[in-house]
């Protein structure tokens, strides 16, 4: 079963995901931060075999298991692709997860609520995302009793994401704004919409590749379909703003940026060993170039798809044991060259 | 006929060419600086029929020109391949050149002194270019009148060359030493022992792709083996300090050289427009890299062949027309990718 990272839509040149999260709490437990041991293990026991409702009515295979279960290494790689958050993974208390096995679907127990439900979509399609985390909503709320107020809606740990405890988010690549410095104007310009824009790792963290998160700041005032709505609207004013800088980049400066593209691919088909922020540089210059067609591959490559297989879990889960660092550039700028096609 | 420097035994790793060069003067003309128009151009004239007498004695062909019939392009390709020196291609009065095929001898008329022999020989080979030098040098003597002082020597121009007229001069690729910065010390070394060293294009140049050129000072008081013996002597002191120093970077940062290797590589392989300092530099790193086996090419490559053959003025001449700096540096690239080997 193809990963959702692997399909076709997922090229587009500059939304590459977009993410709903749901947050849930069960009305018979109290909230993860308060909750004991005892209490945090039965909610994951309670929840678990809610695993085998979704696969049959979803109809694909869906998987669960345990926290404590995962090696340090299964967890920094299910990090890199956004299944896991570093809160669960570093939860001290039990806490479970269940994922499908095209990795669209994610459900996290008892990290900061009862449950979080996870859905990601290829390319700018947060209504196939909702779609995706409202069916599994429903099949959970079947199962399960929430926690929700006729006033305020759904009960969650934290006040903000109190109302319809939902996040939508997009991952956008923005390399043309990143390189004007343009990224700070935007992050004020969003604010007034209501929107916030960071790191692809969370909150605080520095953008790798030039690849941002987009996402929603309230959660209550508005339904579901309006905060999909307006981020939307955020989303594709963002895209007309850096095709535009990337076609005026393109105007002045376009033998320096096909070289730069260029020499990207070079060093990306000889190198032997590559760190992954040098890597997800070069990648970015690349998908740049691809995108907009200063370099032909002969055969399609997703992008995106490689840089999170080049991410440090990632490299160590495709062998199985934890290695240096030295090693993990070697193993990282080998699988590069054997994954990149010739150029035309 | 190959020109020297396409002939195999130019591959030594450090020692690029050797090169005399012999300052005479007639003594039936005043010296060059003080020479008028006619004089001038009675000196051309009477010089060039040599030109015939040389090519029968030495059994070669070599051609003879006037300076200013050369267009700037011919000029600059021949300055890049060291044939002149930039004071006869800047030359307002009448001035000549007799150059081999093979481009090992030249001889200038009217630069600095009435006649300046010039003799390359590839890799560290300092009596083999003395051997030629000498032979023109008796052959122009049989023709002509030197002006020959019984306790002085050979007069010259310049007080510095009088004596021997003599200068020795060894071409060095050296990155190691360049790179942990010891070439201000070895300047000052090799000054004790009447030698200098600078950059490839002559005094006060800055050194290109970290080749410099190391000569001796004095040309009064030695005669021309104990001069050619004493040069011969530090330029093998400057070699066992340059592989010293490989050993010991490759030693300490083996991993890194080779990234720097395989980088360089592929960036000259897949660069669509670059400098020539760019291209010196990498093509410098290459060198390196296959002189230590760090990087194994499908087929020998002559990097120093291809350095010369990527200047500015080369890269005109073989279209045989002066172009922008922005098609040079498309040409060069162009040039560079289909030279290079694969590698293995």
């Amino acid at each position: 079963m193809l990963k959702w990272y692997e399909e076709k839509e997922a090229n587009n040149d500059i939304v590459i995901s977009s993410r709903i999260r749901l947050a849930r709490n069960l009305d018979k437990y109290p909230f993860s931060s308060i909750m004991d041991e005892k209490e945090a293990k039965e909610l994951v026991e309670e929840v678990k075999p809610l695993t085998q409702v979704i696969a049959e009515k979803e109809d694909k295979p869906y998987y669960s298991c345990n926290i404590n279960t995962l090696s340090d290494m299964d967890k920094t790689a299910m990090l890199e692709r956004h299944i896991l958050s570093p809160d669960l993974a570093n939860k001290n208390q039990p806490a479970g997860i269940i994922i499908s096995e095209d990795e669209s679907v994610s459900i996290m127990i008892n990290e900061e609520d009862h449950i979080r439900i996870q859905s990601i979509a290829a390319g700018l399609n947060l209504t196939k995302a909702y779609e995706m985390a409202n069916r599994i909503d429903d099949i959970t709320n079947e199962e399960l009793n929430y926690a929700f107020d006729k006033k305020y809606g759904y009960l969650t740990s934290c006040p903000t994401n109190v109302g319809t405890g939902m996040r939508a988010s997009c991952m956008m690549y923005l390399p043309a704004l990143t390189s004007a410095k343009m990224i700070p104007k935007l992050i004020e310009e969003l604010a007034k919409f209501g929107a916030t824009i960071r790191g692809t790792y969370g909150e605080g963290t520095k953008s790798l590749g030039t690849i941002y998160q987009i996402s929603n700041q309230k959660t209550l005032g508005a339904s579901e379909l309006e905060i999909i709505d307006n981020l939307n609207r955020l989303v594709l004013q963002v895209i007309r703003h850096e095709h535009k800088r990337r076609e005026y980049v393109l105007s002045i400066n376009h033998d320096e940026l096909e070289e730069q593209v260029y020499r990207a691919y070079g060093i990306l088909k000889y190198s032997r060993q590559i760190s992954s922020e040098d890597a997800m540089t070069l990648l970015s210059q690349l998908k740049f170039g691809t995108d907009y067609k200063l370099l032909y591959l002969k055969k399609d490559l997703n992008i995106h798809q490689l840089m999170m297989e080049i991410q440090p879990g990632s490299i160590q889960w495709k062998i199985g044991k934890t290695v240096g660092r030295s090693t993990r550039n070697k193993m990282r700028a080998e699988f590069i060259r054997k994954t990149l096609p010739e150029i035309k």
